[in-house]
């Protein structure tokens, strides 16, 4: 299954608002619903928006000749999530075939949906040979928190990349998802994911987990990344940074799997990465009903920062940095998003 | 406001099903009524439900000569939550008066609703002198889990009367609430107490807790218990030992509140305190709309426990125990909840 792909002249798309009680195939050819999918959340997870980026200005490549046209669709397509850094870096790697024609441009955007799938299975691949080396022998129980999988990217995704890997290999045993609240990406994302793969699997409350990993249930935490800070300190969903902590109380691995475009040597280290707060009424209603009397505030972090002492390793498509372990520190790589 | 109380020759309690969308007093004056109201949770805590099973058997009691009647009555009372430990020893402590007469069971009754106001107040004096201590000369911004207070006993609860304390001291700052998943006590009763008390307050999803303690939005964590070990392990509502892993990392303390009844001298440590499991349909819907895959499996405990060694105080009504401070240990104390 791709969660975006180009098909026939258009893109399709897995409807994500309408999972997990509905698969739905999305087909766009119009540039505006691609960019109404976009704001609605329809398509998520920064894999998948810069592939989506990328089709989306092949899609208006194809559809006129005026080269206004694509530029002035482009830049509402990049508008659509301003903070989205890999939608405009999609959006603008394809624009810059543009000057060699439709097709240049469409080659482009399938190379940049290609390379994504290319660097999910590296890093299947990857993180699954360094727990098979840390955990020797034995079938693994992984914890993994929000959706870091397929349907955040073309497909497999990231840190479930490395679960897939394991149960193909029949190297995975029950794993346990944090429901990730407040947005409940794991309940509803994940766990969809896992069934589909047939792997077994069971939902916990988000604060569980770091109890539940004293308790011996699981042997390896794989979590992605939002962003990762030159020394390795790791921005990701809420909920990483306490899981990282119960992982060392535990003496558990835990694994960072993210792309190299996740990687910003801009940011020296964790306390640089500013916290992006959402709006207050995701934490206090559910689904439209109020959870907390009304009027209450709150405060909303979308993700957390988890120090890089805290990491056992941080695996990308082309290498494994162990912090502390004497490999160079993550950010001393040239490559960088911009650039890829 | 009392949570339950003996007014005009019968039992009234809030009921905190209807919170916090509506503040509901039940008039309870049949016996059978209170076996419903313990049943459905309109009363829940184990201060609460000790009280409840001391006065529901002076109703019992002030409503009929036949003592026959009465102690089938208290049969029924203690089996509505057969493992509600603090519910029987209410029952049990009420009706051993009843050979006296029905006028000795309500005094007896009443001194039991007494002793719980009583200790309430004292754990909020000797939690709050605890943090001027630690913390000497600021305003403290606590955090909190789940709902220790007032409504889990008469009046001002446990953790929560600390907090209630330092805010009639002018000496409470801006508490943080964890929401507390999945039947979010948090969210829905502790945010309502804050509310009625005039403390500000701000609600977090469970797992942003550890983080905000890393990025010092809270100079104390105030937590209840359901059980202490004898070496100090306490086991709490689930959530609270990665907060206890948070706050050691951010150098912040970590109190548990808790009356000496919860102490457990025959229970050696932590690994000897069995985790209650509860049922998977509490994690996988909300409000009856599912959050995940229909048939998805969830694990859910409903409490954790924190080890002693990450706790800074165990605050009684009577003592502060400062684990690896040279305090005795917590279980050393000849009083045990049958003896008082």
């Amino acid at each position: 299954m791709r969660t975006i792909d180009w098909v026939d002249g258009g893109i399709e798309l897995v409807d994500q608002t309408r999972l997990p009680h509905e698969f739905l195939r999305l087909r766009v050819t119009d540039p505006d619903a691609l960019v109404d999918a976009v704001q609605r959340l329809a398509v998520r997870g920064a894999p998948a928006l810069g592939v989506a980026g990328a089709l989306g200005v092949a899609l208006l490549a194809t559809s006129t000749d005026s080269s206004e046209e694509v530029r002035s669709g482009a830049r509402r397509l990049r508008d659509a999530r301003p903070t989205a850094v890999n939608l405009s870096w999609g959006v603008d790697r394809a624009l810059r075939q543009l000057d060699r024609g439709a097709q240049a441009v469409l080659t482009e955007a399938l190379a940049v949906r290609d390379e994504d799938i290319a660097a999910s299975v590296a890093m299947g691949e990857n993180g699954a040979a360094t727990l098979r080396e840390l955990l020797p022998g034995r079938s693994i129980r992984a914890m993994t928190v929000c959706n870091a999988g397929g349907l955040a990217a073309v497909e497999r995704g990231t840190a479930l990349s490395v679960v897939q890997t394991l149960h193909e290999q029949g190297r995975l045993g029950h794993t346990l998802v944090t429901e990730t609240r407040p947005l409940l990406q794991g309940a509803r994302l994940t766990a969809w994911e896992l069934r589909r793969m047939g792997a077994e699997h069971s939902v916990i409350v988000d604060s569980a987990g770091p109890f539940l990993l004293n308790r011996d249930y699981a042997d390896a935490v794989l979590v992605g990344a939002d962003r990762i800070a030159a020394n390795g300190d790791t921005a990701n969903k809420v909920g990483s940074f306490s899981l990282a902590l119960a992982a060392r109380q535990a003496g558990v691995p835990f694994l960072v799997v993210a792309p190299e475009s996740s990687i910003d040597p801009e940011t020296p280290g964790g306390d640089d990465i500013a916290v992006e707060e959402r709006d207050a009424s995701e934490v206090v209603a559910f689904d439209g009903i109020a959870t907390a009397p009304e009027g209450t505030g709150a405060l909303n972090p979308a993700f957390d920062v988890t120090p890089a002492e805290l990491i056992t390793a941080i695996v990308t498509e082309n290498r494994v940095v162990r912090p502390g372990r004497g490999t160079p520190p993550v950010g001393t790589v040239p490559e960088r998003p911009q650039d890829r």
